[in-house]
């Protein structure tokens, strides 16, 4: 079992570059953390590189792992990698799924459109796997996906659905000649109220951009666009809580 | 006009206690941030103290004020009373309503029971508000109402709800009197899908905490108590995820 105990350490230097997106981008790896996460890493057989954990920790620990795969380090490095006030003393390197999942065209799936706010991605993402959908698309301009408050929101859902990247104006006329209906999701009433929709088997859900909504190059490609109604003065809802009501009422 | 330029200056003083629930209770007053709060408040005609902006943001505005509601600040006061990283320019200082409005047991409400993440707090509220409902109960144990995030969450929309306080324990059987169906959520199958129960003009729905859900006490009180079905592997809901599709589902 490896110990580091200084703060210059090469290893440390390189997992701290892990917490911005160009370093997980070049590395090929993200970091996790906390014990949920990691149990959740391990159970979806996920390639973990290192795992990073305090002496206490490892005392306490009844997480099933090889001495080989385990780094102990002194608090302060651990608190350095840590993204939480008060971290549970464990942190992994985990690698970035190198090939993209077959997408067989079955089930229901949610596209992001320029979704900003990690907790909202995350949310929304942790939703759709309660829900059992079987992926999401990011589309560019999404918040990046291994962000740590987005792997905070979604509470190891990544592990549980397909993931997927790529153009939407690409995909989406993809999905419509496989017969997946496309709905986009618009904040007027120009709209179709979500409720006269009946759920479907296999359905493809937009959700956009906090300020801006879906694009209008989005909207014009989709089948149809729903709106959820309002019904007091609120302006809007949430994008997080406006998935939760659209994705649930596709299940049916 | 008055025009304050010294951080020392009394009233930044009491303005900057503003920022802790314990200075908000003292003073009775809580602050918003920003035009869009600024114009509910407005509209909501709600009692405005003061009005406390930058140079620049009295010369670009078009807030509806008489001058002497207005106090010109330097950049940095504002910026210690703002509580966003690039605030707009301006704060005010607004009254905490001191009746409780008029419960009418008509129409529908939300009861949270200790939900303590701001964010969630302020988006159930918006989403009661957007989904019509008449009021909320917020028991004992829940997040202060006036801190800043839960403010920023709710976009408003405390401006548009009823408020209410106090002891849920005492408030569900009063509710149900009173011809309310009360239902509780639990995260566990022992509780009736709420896909079953059909919508009805009038109900409460209780909202518990983020890890422990509705305390026990609650659940024994209500008429019946519902789940949200897990499809996937997603171990629970976002509590104001959670909210949304039962507040909807509720509205029929």
């Amino acid at each position: 079992m490896e110990k580091i105990l200084s703060m210059k350490n090469q290893k440390v230097k390189q997992w701290k570059k892990l917490q911005t997106a160009k370093g997980r981008k070049e590395a090929g790896v993200y970091l996790i953390e906390g014990t949920h996460l990691l149990k959740e890493a391990i159970k979806a057989e996920a390639q973990i590189q290192d795992v990073i954990m305090t002496e206490t920790f490892y005392q306490q620990s009844d997480l099933q792992l090889a001495d080989e795969q385990i780094i102990l380090v002194s608090p302060e490095i651990l608190a350095s990698l840590a993204q939480t006030e008060t971290p549970q003393g464990v942190v992994a390197v985990v690698r970035i799924p190198g090939t993209t999942p077959v997408l067989d065209y079955k089930g229901k799936y949610i596209l992001l459109d320029q979704v900003q706010d990690p907790g909202n991605v995350g949310t929304i993402i942790r939703t759709a796997d309660a829900a059992g959908y079987a992926g999401v698309f990011l589309g560019e301009g999404s918040v990046d996906f291994y962000n740590d408050k987005v792997l905070r929101s979604m509470q190891g859902s990544h592990f549980h659905l397909a993931v997927h990247r790529g153009d939407l104006q690409q995909l989406i006329p993809e999905l419509k000649r496989n017969g997946i209906p496309v709905y986009g999701t618009e904040l007027n009433e120009a709209a179709v109220d979500y409720r006269t929709v009946s759920p479907t088997e296999a359905v493809a859900v937009v959700l956009g951009n906090e300020g801006n909504g879906v694009s209008k190059e989005i909207l014009a490609l989709t089948d149809l666009n729903l709106y959820i109604p309002i019904f007091g003065e609120a302006e809007s809802l949430n994008v997080a809580v406006a998935a939760g009501i659209l994705l649930y009422h596709f299940v049916g």
